[in-house]
């Protein structure tokens, strides 16, 4: 059983999770530590977790299970900061979003410890420990890259914790982890990330123009263009191998696309279209989308 | 004085210039057409226009305004059907995303005819008699491209028309308003289109994978390309030249950062990322997003 955890990293992942255990957990002690003391002192007034510790070793002394909130560049670093103080039997485990190589880090950190890697699918745009809330769990699937040799009670204790956050959890290899999160995570931040930087250096179309008429779809890129940088970068340094997959994939999509356009091939365009709009549907009815129009902005 | 609007084409735009005609101008009579009488039953049954009627020439027959609310492939065929019935001095404008060839199809089945051609940049995902609602416009921009010779008296009644819809009005010529949309508009919405198709399409990653952890990133991608699929085949064919040349850019972009993740440059990357933060907040500043994280999606 699980009754005390060390969050280390403080920020949106970080954060959401103290608050989600503060809320739906409220018998599991917490304890944190961020390596920006700014951050631990905003993470204490808004509670995030129970105790803000001053040192990671502080801070996973007394834990069953530490997870690492940190970019996934940096999860060696961190793995490697707690290996000393790390209390025998407890199990780690963390958020990044590329698990072959953060797998890989914390195996060669933390040799022979229990390492059961995660990836809550869930985010916003906003990043720091001002942006987490309880709820961001809610509905999103968490998926466990457990090595093969990983023991079947640290498994169980993993999926529990997350299934207690409001998660639904799924188990998969950490290389096709990797492949799955390349096309609907990764791919469309590195394009998301292209455009804004296309449209904001054109000549012969101002700044001023693209913010303006952003209504006419841009705007929903540039929330996603918005998201951290460090963590973005790590991402793409990190999962480098299925992001070149998948993005070779997309860019012969896309030639196909603009043969069609520039041949008046309009059969081609509309097939597209119309098998892209029943996705949609499915995505509202897994119940992983907002089904009020245009995600229920504000009009 | 505009006493009469005609509006042909009651679909999500349509509908909603009916819809906030009667909401901000009640004293504005409203006539409607709709090549589909099903739609034309349900543009009734919601009030969309003050009178639903059998032909377009029916429509405009009284009219001071008319506004062409079709796919923008099909305003040439819509203006040749109001053309023997369009009271002398009436206005015809239209709302189409791309604004070159609808002037072009707009003059040569109206000749003589004052035309201010227009696109107010508001939309959702979503399409047909039953999507439109009276705040579309507020706070949106409506760009008028007159052609050079436009009576100034014409080109003032449509600004005051959209202004008094809620939108903010600019003018420009045609060919810079294609190339600017082209980046705001017709790329973000090919580039959502060509992702969500690699996606269901690839057969080392389920189309349920794809679906179940599409809040990645994905989902965003996938209500931008349940648009309708007649409207933006339209608008490729339409705008061909800018969409391409918009295209080349982007394309070159993609290449550069595919080459940084190869080469492992994480500094362009983080460059990159870092600029594109920018963008997000003047879209937010401009009013043009709704400024709560993640859209306000529920949670």
């Amino acid at each position: 059983m699980i009754r005390n955890v060390a969050i280390i990293g403080l920020g949106l992942l970080g954060g959401s999770i103290g608050l989600a255990l503060r809320e739906r957990a409220p018998g599991i002690a917490t304890t944190g530590f961020d390596a920006n003391p700014n951050v631990r002192d905003v993470a204490g007034e808004r509670g995030l977790v129970g105790t803000v510790c001053d040192t990671p070793a502080d801070a996973v002394r007394e834990a069953d299970l530490v997870i690492l909130c940190v970019p996934v560049g940096a999860m060696g670093e961190a793995a490697a900061a707690i290996a000393e103080a790390l209390p025998e039997g407890a199990i780690v485990s963390d958020v990044g979003s590329s698990k072959q190589s953060v797998s890989e880090m914390l195996a060669e950190a933390l040799p022979g410890r229990a390492i059961i890697p995660a990836h809550p699918v869930a985010g916003t745009e906003q990043s720091g420990p001002e942006a987490g809330f309880a709820s961001l769990f809610t509905n999103r699937w968490c998926i466990l890259t457990p090595p093969k040799d990983a023991d079947q009670d640290a498994i169980e204790a993993v999926s529990g914790f997350w299934a207690a956050l409001g998660a639904r959890v799924e188990i998969m290899d950490a290389e096709h982890h990797d492949l799955v999160l390349a096309v609907t995570s990764h791919i469309p931040h590195l394009i998301a990330y292209t455009i804004v930087g296309t449209a904001s250096d054109l000549e012969d179309v101002t700044r001023s123009e693209v913010i303006k008429y952003s209504a006419g779809g841009f705007r929903d890129f540039t929330r996603i263009a918005a998201s951290d940088p460090v963590m973005w970068r790590d991402v793409f340094l990190n999962n480098k191998s299925a992001v070149l997959e998948m993005l070779g994939r997309f860019t012969e999509d896309l030639t196909a696309l603009q043969r069609a356009i520039r041949s008046g091939d309009g059969d081609t365009l509309h097939d597209l279209f119309t098998r892209t709009r029943a996705i949609r549907r499915q995505v509202i009815e897994e119940g992983q989308d907002d089904e009020r129009p245009d995600f229920g902005r504000d009009h």
